[in-house]
């Protein structure tokens, strides 16, 4: 048999930010090749399926991918529904062309079916539109990690090019990021802001400028963190706001 | 009383793409004010509230903007539950700022339920990922239609500076921004993707280069359609497999 194999993104971790297609194919899955940051709750909807964790441990990134690989093609030739379940939305810093390409190349019916991503998730959380008229038409998501052989522009000029930005997995760097950021022209002052856990209750945000990202970063937990840029943070209500949010964290 | 309001994103299109809190939210909704593209089955959920449509009319944007804030102020003054319906996700292109701001003015409680977008829709339907190890590790999100009084950096920047980019709302102005990318430095060749009404079933998707983008509009029809840019694009596979979209549509 050929089974169909899903790409589900299980969104930026609340359980219910999970699409109703989303809940309705891991009611139905046989095996769940699972993230490791996907909540608990989102896993116990596929209550007849297979669990198996494939988070990836940095440092052997391509050997791990290539077994996720093999792994999704040989369940397709046993399961009618297999899942593989990524954290956010699955074309976003999210690895699935590399199991697309491995699932084409064995002609294994697949489909993807879109979620949440952590960008609006922290935009939601701090009350800011990543777009907003007559200050912002475009919004760069980012991520400063770069793999081995990169190609193509530079982290730093999207950000500088876009009105607004959100890095994906950058909190850890955010030294690096503030110097050449600064270094190449942007405003020590440009509001930033750092969210971490959004959309759970653990979530935390904190507001500032770019000079000051370092230090923010150090006042963020292990969660996952996005870090927001752009003159739409900047706004008194935001602030207000955020302090409100600290309180609750 | 002053009630709660929700902003809630609709998701890119097909009822199903909605999240579970959103379906909850709308569930015991007693006013929905909604876009005029969310799809009659999102509606149907929310049974016993009153639905108001609030579709904007090109050329009347701001009187009809602020008539919108002023009709959420004044139904969370009778009502417990307010939702403002928004397509796609509500803090990208959502206009979202500006009622919030009423909201917070008028010291308002609300949530913003964040939503699946439509680039990764569009990702989706193409089955290729807008971040590709070694490729792309950043998207631009862009609208190119400015309003009044427009800051912010350039469009045609913004999406130079992407390895990938999805313009929002930008179909119909395709000759001239086939014409100010290539005049910018742009390679005419570089791959592009219309994908029009993802996730629907009258969705469509044409796959070519920055040159032929043009003549590409010229076969869009009506609906809702995103312009995706970048190297990601540039795949044997993906060329038969927009040809397999095509056929289904």
């Amino acid at each position: 048999m050929k089974g169909r194999v899903y790409l589900v993104g299980a969104g930026p971790g609340a359980p219910d930010l999970l699409t109703l297609r989303a809940a309705d194919i891991l009611r139905r899955a046989d095996v769940v090749f699972h993230d490791a940051l996907v909540h608990p709750e989102t896993l116990a909807l596929a209550a007849r399926a297979e669990k198996v964790a494939v988070g990836k441990r940095s440092g052997r990134r391509s050997t791990a991918q290539k077994f996720i690989n093999k792994r999704l093609v040989d369940a397709a030739s046993r399961h009618a529904t297999v899942v593989r379940l990524k954290g956010g939305d699955p074309m976003l810093f999210g690895r699935a062309q590399e199991e697309i390409d491995a699932l084409r190349r064995a002609s294994i019916d697949f489909e993807i079916v879109p979620g949440v991503t952590a960008a609006t998730a922290a935009a939601a959380e701090l009350g800011v539109s990543l777009t907003r008229r007559g200050l912002s038409r475009h919004v760069a998501l980012v991520t400063p990690r770069a793999a081995q052989g990169e190609r193509g522009n530079e982290w730093a000029a999207a950000v500088l090019a876009a009105d607004t930005a959100v890095l994906y997995m950058g909190a850890g760097l955010a030294p690096a990021i503030s110097a050449e950021l600064i270094a190449r022209g942007m405003s020590p002052d440009t509001p930033v802001a750092l969210v971490e856990n959004a959309s759970l209750p653990g979530r935390r945000a904190v507001l500032g400028t770019l000079a000051e990202l370092p230090a923010l970063a150090q006042r963020a937990g292990g969660g996952p963190t996005t870090v927001l840029f752009g003159e739409v943070l900047k706004d008194a209500a935001v602030a207000e706001e955020i302090e409100g949010l600290l309180r609750r964290a």
